[in-house]
């Protein structure tokens, strides 16, 4: 079941990932790393602007820093909604 | 009846509901978050600017940061007028 | 009797109307609002700029924020001069 | 006789006028009000930039803020240098 | 084997170089130093944007500011995120 | 004999006069003024830049504000260097 | 023997020069000088931006402000790396 938001412009929304779980490649980040970037996946991505083109797609894995974006809770869940040019890197 | 205003530039009103409400996408913002974003439906649209098209329409439901926009009253009912840029998500 | 004054490049000549008035849509700011925003009438209306197309025009009634514009005074009454970025909406 | 004074790029050369006089249209600021607009008549006007075009010229009254533009003495004569996007109306 | 990892926009992901360490050309930051540029090697390379076009390539070795970039950890190996405008040279 | 120094970008060299003298057209700033602009003398021209045509030539008579551009010293004469921007007007 | 770095973008590296020497057109900056400008021989030029097309060459003794730029070292020879915009001018 897919979840019924659009990012507006260039924002993307994101289900933060716990921060110790190890990726396909290997990237993790330890618990106590308190301003290090966090890993989440892309659940929903807004249309861009006339000024920026969207680059992540709905179901990569992203890295972000600590205090990016605005969060929301969707049924019981956390999201984070932040700007693309937030997001460091698809892992 | 339709509320006679026009919002200048890229502004869109706002009538705030009320926050514990759930969609039917199932998002709700609990009251105790303070930060939280807030939710509203559209009620009027501005033409947007040069750099700026409009997205959201009359109608749709929208995400925003809790100190977006400025309060103006009508007949009783509180609105906010605020910027399409500081709309985070239409749900 | 037209007033001689010509607001330079996007700026807005405004007569403030009482805030507790009622328009014909119904939008009032109450006295006690002490953020709120104000409601006046556009007295006069520059050209506009490269960059900046007017859109009020004289005679509009519209909504700014409390502390926008300059304060002029001309035979008595008291106007407004600010940007036409400034006003929120035609109501 | 005529100032033998050239503005660089959007500035316009301002001789201020006593604040209690009363324009042709009827325009005055109190010597009480203190953030109040001043007005003065425009002495001379530089050639603009690629992105200004300028809009007033010699002779031309104008209202600025009270704080607007540098001032410079000549010949026991005080004036205003300031950018022409500084100066609110044409009275 | 190569990192799976892809920095968005204009970011490189680089590999810090033990200061002391002299390179080819001679360069080198001694470790009293507190900012001074450090070195590192750039690991990989974001597809850069319509307004910043990439120069720095993978195995390239760069200067950057001592408080450039954000940390992150990769199977116990320190990498560093930046933009590449953070790069002071290559070297 | 001319200075052999060239000004980069939209810079200007100047030698600044002593305050209190009168020009041709009679403006003069007097030593007491803490604040006032400055006047000086052109000795150097830079090539101005893509957004910058520069409009002051060698030998014209400038004024500009009293902390405008930085201080260098030549065979025991002050200069002022700074962008064609901080002058005021050509006297 | 050249020196194998090359700055990026609009930067470049400078080689600092006594600031007590005089030069061939006689600018010399007194060491008592706290915040007068310095001089130094260009080692190495970036390529430039889209937007800014480098002007100095390597060799050429400029003049820049006492804390512009970042202090690098090599083999025992102090450096510096700024951007061309901080260089005042080529003396």
């Amino acid at each position: 079941m897919g979840l019924n938001i659009k990012p507006l412009s260039d924002r993307v929304l994101i289900e933060p990932v716990a921060a110790e779980t190890k990726t396909a490649s290997g990237i993790y980040i330890p618990e106590t790393a308190k301003e290090k970037p966090q890993r989440g996946k892309v659940v929903a991505v807004g249309k861009g602007t006339k000024d920026h083109e969207m680059t992540v797609s709905v179901g990569d894995m992203v890295l972000y820093g600590k205090y990016a974006g605005t969060e929301l809770k969707l049924e019981g869940t956390d999201y984070l909604i932040m700007r693309e040019d937030d997001i460091l890197a698809i892992v």
